[in-house]
């Protein structure tokens, strides 16, 4: 891989792809869109990022409806949907030389075991966004807070292409630091991401404050956070119990966010259960741990995916 | 209190009230009900029971707007939701005489200690009802299964009234035991009611025949189960373990049928929330029980009900 101008493909113009891949570009990278529906719309108006001090936008931006068009790349930004992980099976293909790199910015655990298993172990990098935002339009994203990324290999510890992926994104004005133990770092995002982005949906839909704000729900959540990091122990990765208390109080901080399972839910996405929830309790159970309120949860969000799912198929047809 | 024809007043004209006060009214008894916004119709039209094998319409029923037109009874069944009981303090006193029996048909825990403290623990009978029945309208009520009631005294054995107030319900046809130890049968039917009305609502909206047929809500509901029973023994009830397997065999044979929490979320009713999780958390938690899981059905059931609650409010203020 080179260490200047990698040529970068960016797969899924969500709000994550959209945002990182504004600012790569912004600052000077070699960035190429796989964008689809919006394809017109963004050659026309670019794409914009506004909030928290920043307001830029990007013109000629590169896209294309195809990854053949995109063709062989350094680095692979991966930020669809993790539901939508069968798609990559077709599309990363055309863009991947013998020193590709894909970094999947996806939530959750599973992803990189996909992307290994498909296109091997030693291509896969992991990325943590630590960044509230929201997609407002086809190409305007806003960001309400934070923004800083975590990279890591899957099962190694950095390697020089590390160092140098994370010097890209600092060149794009991105927070970026390597991190040792990328495993690790995922389920300590998810001591947050397993109560806040649950819960949001199911007490109803509601936003972080409103979690912290009932005793209940503030105590279901610690609960959870308990179980998450009593599971990554077992699972072997040392994730300190006052991991929990941390990130109560960086939420209290945060003011009203609504977690981005809530934004899916509301605008008739499909949720990345699996990942969040689904795949941290197979394995969580296959090493022994007992996580009632996780079980729960999980098993909730996926009645409520599947009766929402039926509602909008007997809509269509109706 | 008179051991033939009770005075019989009715508190409560939802699906209950009006099925056990239709079927002692059209077995002879001398039953007065408390009505409100229903009372011409049901004065016109009679109440109306079908069903199962049962088809009959009681007419000229005794209802009132008062219950000061009702007056002194013998008995008093209390059919209203457990979340207008405070309307019972103003309610039930022209209904008493010295030995007025007061019984309670509501769901859950903590309704027999709320009529005992305002009216006298003397006076308190408690009653389940094992039956699926639905009000399709403020004249008809239709019976789905079932039927039958088990009546108990608060906190002392069976008296010889007790025996009397099940010889007035069999002469309506209803099937009624008199039990031992009314506060074990209440855990025991908590057993039930706590997965299923619960998880009714908290997985979208779905039926028990729904719930049997997913794995991971099967799990959950033994799960809730299992804990219901662990808590009522440590409250000092012997609740045996084999209640869970019994009541989901049981249901397996219902067919799929909606839990009156459920059909009261669907029509926008408020719910029994304290009664049936609340309640029984806050005394297992007392007797040092752990209920990570019925302590999240009963926070987000809380959270779900507000949430709604807020939203029909905006609706009538918009």
């Amino acid at each position: 891989m080179k260490t200047t101008n990698f040529r970068i493909a960016i797969i899924g113009s969500g709000a994550i792809g959209s945002y990182y891949g504004a600012k790569l570009a912004y600052g000077g990278s070699d960035v190429h869109f796989l964008t689809r529906s919006d394809l017109s719309e963004i050659r026309s108006n670019g794409l914009s990022v506004r909030g928290k001090g920043e307001n830029f936008r990007v013109t000629n931006v590169n896209c294309y409806n195809s990854t053949r068009k995109i063709g062989a790349s350094d680095l692979v930004l991966i930020a669809v949907k993790a539901t939508s992980n069968a798609d990559l099976v077709d599309l990363i293909p055309p863009l991947l030389h013998e020193h590709t790199v894909l970094l999947t910015l996806q939530n959750g655990l599973g992803n990189e075991e996909f992307l290994a298993k498909n296109f091997g172990v030693d291509r896969v990098l992991g990325g943590l966004c630590f960044i509230c935002l929201s997609r407002i339009s086809r190409t305007e994203v806003e960001r309400y807070d934070y923004g800083h990324i975590v990279i890591g290999e899957y099962r190694r510890k950095p390697q020089s292409r590390t160092h140098d992926v994370a010097a890209e994104f600092k060149r794009g004005g991105i927070q970026c630091n390597v991190i040792e133990n990328l495993a690790l770092e995922r389920w300590r995002k998810l001591v947050w991401n397993i109560p806040f982005n649950g819960l949001s949906i199911l007490a109803g839909g509601i936003d972080t404050a409103a979690i912290l704000h009932d005793e209940g729900l503030r105590r279901t959540t610690l609960g959870l956070m308990d179980e998450v990091i009593g599971a990554a122990n077992r699972c072997g990765y040392p994730l300190e119990h006052s991991a929990a208390y941390e990130q109560m109080k960086r939420t209290e901080t945060m003011g009203a966010y609504k977690p981005s399972t809530l934004l899916d839910w509301e605008a008739g996405r499909p949720l990345e259960i699996e990942g969040i929830w689904g795949e941290p309790l197979r394995r969580a159970t296959a090493a022994g741990a007992n996580m009632p309120r996780l079980e729960i949860v999980y098993t909730l969000l996926k009645s409520l995916g599947e009766a929402e799912r039926k509602k909008r198929t007997a809509a269509k047809r109706g």
